[in-house]
């Protein structure tokens, strides 16, 4: 049977971009965008995508080329998911709230030869050029064409160089054909990692892995026909976790948005009956935190969240609002959510506060993952499913990356034995679900017992108070690390603060924890250090955390409570509590 | 970016073996298969296979020999759609409906090495074998071993050589690991035609394009999770429109069931209660047969029909009752449904008759394939969509057939300029959704017009009284051909069917078609000639049609009527009417 070889008509490339020529011959009359005032279909999307992949040709864009953009949730940031690559291009996102020295970073490293830049930021990008063009090792050819995105509903007028984006639309050849993928395992697309924790990577994107996770994450969040889709989450943030392309492939709407308030949203979600939004929990603060008139929804909204798992406080009071959550676990290097927690019916039977914690699970492998496992690296073993022994989970299928660009170490470590190694530590459950415990290294090693950071957290949101924790290893002279708090509360009635003590803290975490895994310190903050995504800046915190050490130390002499202020975090005060 | 090379842990090959292997560990407790009284879960059903798989290789099963199958949707036929590529063999499952003839036709075409039968079938199975084994040509080390299934639920003891389907089950390892697939292009499947027009040819399908079709199925169904599936499709019919995979892919329950009367589909669905069927049109019929107590629906029934499409009065009748059809249209080669009629919300507001004619439609493309055109085959150029102009149907993607098993002719013939032609003959409206309006070898060309046979067809079943209708060219010495009506007419009250005549038919025609469209001759039978999968025999019908010209010139001498009956259909009665 093997005689019967592969042509054109039975093995065509998988690539996302056949999702937006399928919705323009079946949904051309159909709302593709929405913003502002703004509408396209998806017959004028393709056409608009084709005019910009032509007119990106002419700029000599070619095969493999890097495409920078610096852009909200805007119509262009959409339309790029699909001419760049139709200009056989790879689209490089950049996180927006990244600061001019990191975009330079990017911009260098990516070898961008087009940066688009959205008019809100064309100072942090001027800034950015302005950088790579003073380095002496970046040859003035190397500098990327820069092309100015105006807002389309209320154009601005700002610029930075001559071109602006709906010129190149308007000039492009609006019967441009894309030339055939020659190979679906050829780039798409191009994300810089976080970097929490080390230098940005550049996570590269095949074709082929952007269709699959596209197709499993509708069918993983079970998305049916004509979603209307809010975006929340940033496009930039691993392509808005393929609902770039998803949207297209269920011929849905996008709702797109330049700001996340909570206005713009309930706005969005009533004018447009909103039916799918993805975002982080913290998203869930600003929804919770909207005046109760604004808070209008007449159909459920399905919110896909993930980056943290949706603490139970927040779930028991955002859902009877009308949002129905489902919990997603990813990262950058898997193309987005990797796992997903599938809903079983017969959890609805069960108390609210055991929906809570199954919901919070990090779950079951979208569909097209070839596999997932939480493995011993030593022996590479995996782990008896019964919730307690910890272990990294590795992932395997084709919607993993491709590697990090220009970093043949980083690659060959992030794949161990046939499998991506994550760097989280979790938990295989009876059922299979699995549970994220910890990032490898922010697990607390103390007197010998591994503790999970996470576990700590998750104990600590339990408290009515408590807005955001975060759990670092401290330096322990007895323990060798023992778990240090850091708790951000909730403003009382009377906006103050101040009234919540670290006793208080302690004696919760007693009764809700074995008692090594108790923190011997907790630092209450108005607000907790986050990156540009959001993330808590766990880093800062374990600084933050040896310094407390050495205050420890001294004040214990005189005190069991430290009355001295702690320097602050940037700008934002703290209020520090000592135990030992 | 492209010095990033594939390995293990970003490139599996795609195929549906994963969605087993996935259910089982995460719905392992969950029913995989119910059959009468037997119940398996999804942890059971992965160690059934993989003991029957290594049950395979220890009776030297290697890769790409082909296993072949004679059973009905009983849990064995379901497990071999893993069992057989887990032991890296080919699946050939063969029409239950064929005689024995037929069946060593393909036994010996697929060069089988192993024969599973259900005890049902053991007389078939062993005249096909007799016919084989006295074949000359077959050597007797190509005959294939035999392996029984007797009902796993009520032992028959039934048996056909020595080994039994539990027995290779129960001496199967359960831990037993299939080797890696290396190449997703392997073959998966093998499906014979059923070759209304010639002979029937072995169509090859690929583990990828399987994997494809299925995720595509479920998507464009969406359906969601936990369904319970009925196996009113016969599994052997393109692996049951992949949802044999499809079903584990969701996690859901199948219900298996060895005959399809109403009784048994309505219990089913009562007990059970099952969420989603596939069925050919012809099925309706069944349901609305049965007696009223026996309809009970507490809750909505999915069907996706496919075949043929689903008449407008069949519709309105069926849905009130609770079932809720969607519309798909494929062929073998194809790997079932290759297009579906997906609903657009708002159609809701149109009057049901358009509802009906929208249903009707054959649709578009699903998810994973890449193109759908209709075409002028001289010039490949692509028909206007205006709903009118007819084409052929051309299909590309990866869920296209491998090609036809040693038959490179045929392949070469079915792949035209990076098409497959379906030889399906069809218009496309201006919305982008297609409709078929004929096989392109039963369009009737009658004084140079092209005639739809489907569309006369349309026509007749709008008369309340016919049930089944067929159309097909008749000889014309005039208009070179002229459509000759065959229809089954439903029962009037008293039981009796001879009260509908040609006259009031034609009358009816005549105020529903153009007059060239009118069929020159109706003929009544008491029901159709249909083939093993229930499509009616329209090559019967042509040469019926042929001799009726005969008649018809003979009787026109005396008569515009012809009292005379015509010869018998097989063991029908056929009552005829002739008009010129």
């Amino acid at each position: 049977m093997d005689q019967l070889p592969k042509c054109e008509a039975n093995y065509t490339p998988l690539t996302p971009i056949t999702f937006l020529k399928r919705a323009s011959a079946f949904y051309a009359n159909r709302t593709s965008i929405i913003y502002e005032a703004t509408r396209f279909t998806w017959g004028q999307t393709y056409e608009r995508c084709r005019r910009l992949a032509s007119s990106l040709r002419a700029l000599n864009i070619v095969k493999n080329d890097v495409v920078s953009v610096l852009a909200p949730n805007v119509p262009a940031m959409y339309e790029m998911h699909f001419a760049v690559p139709m200009a056989g291009a790879v689209l490089n996102t950049i996180n927006s709230r990244l600061d001019a020295k990191n975009v330079a970073t990017i911009l260098r490293h990516s070898e961008a030869k087009v940066f688009f830049v959205d008019y809100q930021y064309v100072q942090v990008a001027g800034e950015a050029l302005r950088i790579l063009v003073g380095d002496s090792k970046v040859p003035e050819s190397s500098i990327p064409l820069v092309i100015v995105i105006d807002d389309i509903d209320s154009p601005t007028g700002v610029r930075l160089g001559e071109l602006e984006y709906e010129q190149l639309v308007h000039k492009g050849n609006p019967k441009y054909v894309h030339a055939e993928l020659e190979d679906e395992w050829d780039p798409i697309a191009l994300n810089y990692t976080s970097g929490t924790t080390s230098a940005p990577k550049g996570v590269a994107y095949s074709h082929r892995g952007a269709y699959l996770s596209t197709l499993s994450l509708i069918l993983g969040w079970e998305m049916g026909g004509e979603p209307v889709y809010l975006w929340t989450l940033p496009m930039f943030h691993c392509n808005g976790w393929t609902f770039t392309w998803g949207i297209a492939a269920r011929g849905g709407t996008n709702v797109c948005l330049r700001n996340t308030t909570a206005t713009d949203i309930y706005r969005s979600i009533a004018m447009h009956k909103v039916t799918h939004m993805c975002c982080a929990p913290i998203v869930f603060n600003i929804l919770l935190q909207a005046e109760p008139n604004e808070i209008t929804l007449t159909s459920p909204v399905q919110i896909l969240t993930g980056g943290a798992p949706p603490p139970a406080a927040l779930l028991e009071k955002i859902e009877p609002l009308g949002f129905h959550i489902t919990h997603a676990y990813g990262l950058t290097e898997a193309t987005g959510p990797a796992l997903v927690c599938e809903w079983q019916r017969k959890w609805n039977q069960l108390p609210r506060d055991d929906q809570a914690k199954l919901k919070a699970r990090q779950g079951i492998s979208i569909l097209t993952l070839d596999d997932v496992d939480v493995k011993d690296l030593k022996t590479m073993a995996s782990v008896p499913h019964d919730g307690k022994t910890l272990g990294e989970i590795v992932l395997r299928g084709s919607s993993i990356m491709k590697g990090y660009f220009k970093d043949r170490k980083a690659t060959s470590e992030a794949f161990k034995d046939g499998w991506f190694v994550t760097g989280d530590v979790g938990v295989v459950h009876p059922d299979g679900y699995l549970e994220i415990k910890d990032r490898s290294k922010d697990v607390i090693i103390s007197g010998g017992e591994n503790i999970s950071s996470v576990e700590v957290e998750s104990a600590l949101y339990k408290h009515p108070r408590v807005l955001e924790a975060a759990v670092v290893a401290m330096p322990h002279p007895h323990w060798g690390e023992s778990p240090c708090a850091f708790v951000a509360i909730r403003n009382n009635s009377a906006g103050k603060t101040e009234d919540l003590r670290e006793a208080e803290i302690i004696s919760h975490c007693r009764k809700n924890l074995p008692h090594f895994m108790v923190p011997k310190k907790v630092v209450v903050l108005p607000e907790l250090p986050k990156n540009s995504t959001g993330k808590i800046l766990k880093n800062e915190l374990r600084a933050k955390a040896k310094e407390l050490l050495v205050s420890v130390n001294l004040s214990n002499k005189s005190s069991n409570v430290n009355p001295q202020p702690i320097p602050p975090f940037g700008e934002q005060n703290l209020q520090a509590f000592s135990r030992l």
